[in-house]
């Protein structure tokens, strides 16, 4: 498994640290299907969507990434595989975005809309469930087509 | 003059690279309003709405604060006073919101959008002339208006 | 073994981009010898005593996080499972020794100075062979030493 | 005055937060000389040989601009004209030199010695008084002899 790591999919989780019960079963239903479909998640490594869709990954046999704004790999939630601390505060929003091939937004706030807009910056795909409307976000209506949208073009991927 | 500038109101003035002539115009007359109103403009230090608005501001004896995606000063328009290299890329963005007790967002793509996504994630009040539709952002109708709403809140600043 | 990765101790190391073939060798034994040890090497991802020590892991069965100044996975050596973009330039060296429970410092030029610097202000064992002479550094004659210096105070590891 | 601040050179001072009598007042007077000489001073912003040197600065009619650690710019010693913040801890050391054309290092602990090694990765000129012994440094025997060597190299200054 480990020889493969880094050539998984990165699919990147973005969205609220305070999102309702529904959203958070979203976020755990796609943190699943990404550890199934053998991808990577990537995300912020704190607590709601985060939390909920790392959860669901590692469930389900994955590997998370959590890009932390502190400097203590501590304060990653329970379920995240591999903390990264890098002591910038909200400027690591842009890594979370950096280390991903791909974002799903779920739900979110205005922590969510500066991801979504670096997604952008750097001409990444976002999908977007329940989220922002922001011109360029390719809407999913469920999980699954979330997922799939998000491996979609990226098979097979070159690093 | 010189012994003040740290406690004149900074503006932060956000906005496309790109911007049509009319937008350029507007963001020189904030700069030449944000100057006589004996404020610092802050900015991200490069060419189109940044450019257009620290001329206004250099061109009316203002001061303009100019922080920078690269590690070189002279990445700098010529109309910036004072500019701030930070190697950070576009996670810069953060600074220039950071560096800013309130933002006039003019025109402007997705780099304008995770500058105003930090605006209100940093609690900062954002003013809008033709920009994004975002929640929380505070319209205004003419360069005078924004520059009005944006010194409201701020008088007398305490740092 | 992935449900463990995150409770490994992360042993970062500093060095030349451009080292001799001793020193080249004794960065691939203490790779090595980090993933004998199940600990989980950290470094800065790129060339010379990097890319040997991530060679040595590799070649024992070890995981790797290569922490990367530049905005592209692609960037990292090829040894490297976990690539992890900045952006940063060098001020991502804070963020190498902020992801490292421990460092073994080995030959090594300015960049590695820094690292040591930050290893001190971030209070970190700093082990080194062959490196800077600076207060506070622990000497290891061997790979084997430094790896065994390295783990010491670091078992049980509570992350 | 106003129309020539970035044109000045930049010399950054790099020191101690808490210097003894003797290096404080050094700073101090490296400081004054730097206003009298119409250099801008740069430094991290804090306390110790920073609030020194920019009270020199402040003193004898200068500018100082002062990057700082925090989010926040009251976060500045009061002397600072031009606070900056970063938000990005210590890893804002190299920001600080990355604004500076020249160092001068006075005393110092391990964040004064990242800021040694990231000018020298830097490519800049490090002049040192009473600091760390690390080749490359030129070394002054008084606040006159520093600021020379500082501006020497720099005239004119071409940005």
């Amino acid at each position: 498994m480990k020889t493969n790591v880094r050539k998984k999919v990165r699919i990147g989780i973005i969205g609220g640290a305070k999102p309702s019960p529904e959203f958070r079963r979203t976020a755990y239903k796609v943190g699943r299907l990404i550890a199934k479909k053998q991808a990577v998640l990537v995300c912020g490594g704190l607590s709601g969507v985060m939390e909920a869709a790392a959860k669901g990954a590692k469930e389900a046999g994955g590997i998370s990434i959590g890009i932390l704004p502190g400097d203590s790999l501590k304060d990653a939630n329970p379920y995240i595989d591999i903390p990264i601390a890098t002591g910038l505060g909200y400027s690591r929003n842009s890594l979370v975005v950096m280390n991903s091939d791909v974002l799903i937004a779920i739900d979110g706030q205005y922590g969510t809309l500066s991801e979504i807009a670096f997604g952008f910056i750097q001409e990444k795909k976002v999908i977007g469930m329940g989220t922002w409307e922001i011109h360029g976000i390719t809407k999913a209506d469920s999980p699954e087509q979330a997922v799939d949208l998000a491996l979609k073009q990226y098979f097979p991927l070159v690093r």
